[in-house]
């Protein structure tokens, strides 16, 4: 924490801006450990360690083709009408062991992968014979286990070839030494691919963070209940726990707590032991039941530096009322969201977003963003001092964005309905239709 | 099937086309039947049914704040010098079930969310009063559990308000029976979250593909154990595994099968029970132990019309040789793929992937493709009649694309390098630096 706003009922409290929030957040935030992780499981994950090629690939030099491993002077001059007759001496197929030596006048049926056997110097391909079966050029071999004959017998070749030609040569993908992923590397398939092919069954990176969301408010019932009055349905739990995932966390959904500080406190601390990073929504702004600020006050250790929960306005809507800190044995970060389940979205967007990728240690936590001409009907008004994110439907080809809904932060059927967050700065009370404004792309 | 290339050893064969190959493959391939999933289950997943909202969000008129619900008449002509002195006769939170009834002279303390009391017409923030406390105005209330006299007593208006101020009406979000999302909505954090908002439980989706991997090579062996002779290791299950993942599917990695046609077969068989798509990778080129080819010309079921597996030579580098078909009682698609981790890497992306979004009934089954200018010290060159896929570094500021690596299919370690693939059409063998090429963004 960088600073002590008040959370006394009178007095100016200090108001932080989008960027000091931020700031905070990933000025604490530290990414997570490493641990050695099977390769699958390692996928999008950071890689820690520069990875250095133990074994030069390919680790033999190996035909590119099927044909037939040659010596080059046997074929010199072959032609279809006057091709060179070879005595085959056998297959050399993939994961063979032992390999013929092949000497002059000779040829070996080679399959792609396969080592060159000793004594030859170039592969023909298969096309360029007569397959062993004494008419025309071929398209391809019969198969060992239909004919196993074509292993054996006289092959001609219709055409000659360079010495290594069809020849993979040992080490032309990468040499033992080599360095082949850098630290800071993302793991996806490629990436994945590589590490399997030099050797590598396990990697070491920073795991996914677990991600532990709450919602929290006493008029909260599950999706597919009967609403009483007064109620209304959990969302936030449900949007939060899906976004934490697409932002490559392992997300936990805890679901909907009571507005009762006791309750509140021991479901936390019961979930400490699977969570690094908490998210709650709801209960943070200046109401008499905002349980959320009243039981985390007490959660922190307060003899340790860092630790506890800090509640501030912020210079932002929606998204005002915000709450970050750690908590536990562990100092555990923990985002504590406005309750609305737009402001809510937003809140994670901006800085639970950033947290998570901060953990995984991405060197981009950012969503991308982009300059866009506005699309609308009459000027879209912002409140002075405050950021403003209203929900947009970007289109990238035309370079613009439309608002989708109002600024009312309650329009959730509006958010899923928008591409885009349109950001209005604090220094703009109102942006005219056609000018060019940012937008945060999302998903 | 719409053709019957031949798979003889001598003789012209048809040569496919990239588009002739992927139409038949997404012609061919069928949406998955939708399912009735968990709402957190369904993430990423396409919704099949227009979506109606059952009951009007918000459900009840309620406060946008944390304040006082009062009747307008009571604060006319408000300020902080001649406040409007009204008893509170108790605090409304959200949540609660019974609400008090204001009358003339009276104010409910009321909670951000909670229900507006019968009586109330609008809610003035906590901000505009004196909090109860008889000083001057407060920025928030104390905790009812610290303060519970706070719900009675006396509390000090400093402006007045009109009807219905801060106070969001109910249906303002949406109204009962809109639609909240159509058939066809690809579910993310904001649509389940929308959802749930609703009281939607579950929701009917096209479910993930399970699609299952194997490669084949009798050469192949596990990363992590010792390399023998002629050994290489086996990256094509892991890197097809993971880039199955990514497109969207649930992927199971079987390994490496040898070169055995009664393996492979039994295998495919043992595997079909849990696959909705089927690859392979290896065995589908000319060689005699291509045993991909010679083992599925015999699973497919040669009575039903469309099955069984067809192998192909396309006009495509990397990736020449391919097979499509589907096999099993419930004819399950299966893509066979070359061997060579570059070709196998790319035919994914170019045919698997496609398939796998279409099985997801997903609306763009494509990778987003873009044009860019060739930054290369010299021509690329292509064969003539082939489309060429390069592996290629993408500059999306500079709009730029550099080659990474060279043609050669196995350059396993460029690939991991690369972040896109530079499309060389058929009818072009050469590409000069500085000219306008075709990329596919990769991830």
């Amino acid at each position: 924490m960088s600073s002590s706003a008040t959370t006394e009922v009178t007095g100016q409290e200090h108001v932080w801006s989008v960027s000091e929030h931020l700031d905070d957040i990933l000025g604490s935030v530290r990414p997570l450990e490493p641990i050695e992780l099977q390769l699958l499981d390692a996928q999008g994950c950071v890689l820690v360690e520069d990875v250095t090629v133990p074994v030069s690939l390919p680790p033999f030099d190996n035909s590119s083709m099927d044909g037939y491993a040659v010596r080059v002077a046997d074929i010199a001059g072959a032609s279809e009408e006057f091709p060179a007759v070879l005595t085959v001496i056998g297959d050399v197929a993939a994961g063979q062991g032992e390999q013929p030596t092949v000497g002059a006048g000779e040829a070996a049926r080679i399959m792609t992968g396969a080592p060159l056997p000793p004594g030859a110097e170039a592969v023909v391909p298969v096309e360029w014979t007569d397959g062993g079966l004494g008419e025309g050029p071929v398209s391809g071999m019969r198969a060992h286990s239909a004919a196993p004959d074509g292993a054996f017998g006289e092959v001609r070749v219709h055409r000659p070839a360079e010495a290594r030609a069809h020849v993979r040569a040992r080490g032309s993908d990468v040499q033992a030494g080599d360095r082949a992923l850098a630290a800071g590397t993302v793991l996806g398939a490629p990436q994945i691919g590589l590490l399997a092919a030099i050797g590598r069954g396990t990697v070491k990176v920073r795991p996914r963070p677990r991600v532990v969301v709450m919602s929290t408010g006493s008029e909260l019932i599950q999706p597919g209940e009967e609403l009483a009055k007064g109620q209304i349905y959990d969302s936030n739990s449900f949007s939060l726990t899906a976004a934490a995932r697409e932002a490559g966390a392992i997300a936990y959904r805890v679901g909907a707590v009571a507005d009762d500080a006791e309750t509140l406190r021991s479901t936390i601390e019961d979930q400490l032991i699977r969570a690094d990073l908490i998210v709650t929504t709801g209960g943070v702004s200046v109401g008499a039941y905002d349980v959320v600020k009243e039981a985390l006050s007490s959660v922190g250790d307060e003899d340790e530096a860092g630790s506890g929960i800090e509640f501030r306005k912020l210079a932002m809507q929606p998204g005002k009322p915000q709450g970050f800190g750690s908590i536990g044995p562990d100092h555990t970060p923990l985002l504590a969201l406005p309750g609305n389940p737009v402001s809510s979205y937003v809140s994670f967007e901006i800085f639970v977003r950033p947290a998570v990728r901060a953990l995984m240690g991405l060197p981009d936590v950012h969503r991308p963003t982009a300059r866009a001409v506005l699309s609308a009907d009459k000027a879209l008004t912002s409140p002075k001092g405050k950021r403003q994110f209203l929900r947009g439907q970007y289109d990238a080809e035309a370079g613009s964005v439309r608002p989708v809904g109002g600024a009312g932060s309650h329009l959730v059927a509006a958010l899923a309905h928008a591409n885009a967050l349109i950001v209005v700065p604090e220094d703009t009370a109102s942006v005219e239709p056609g000018a060019d404004v940012e937008v945060v792309l999302l998903g």
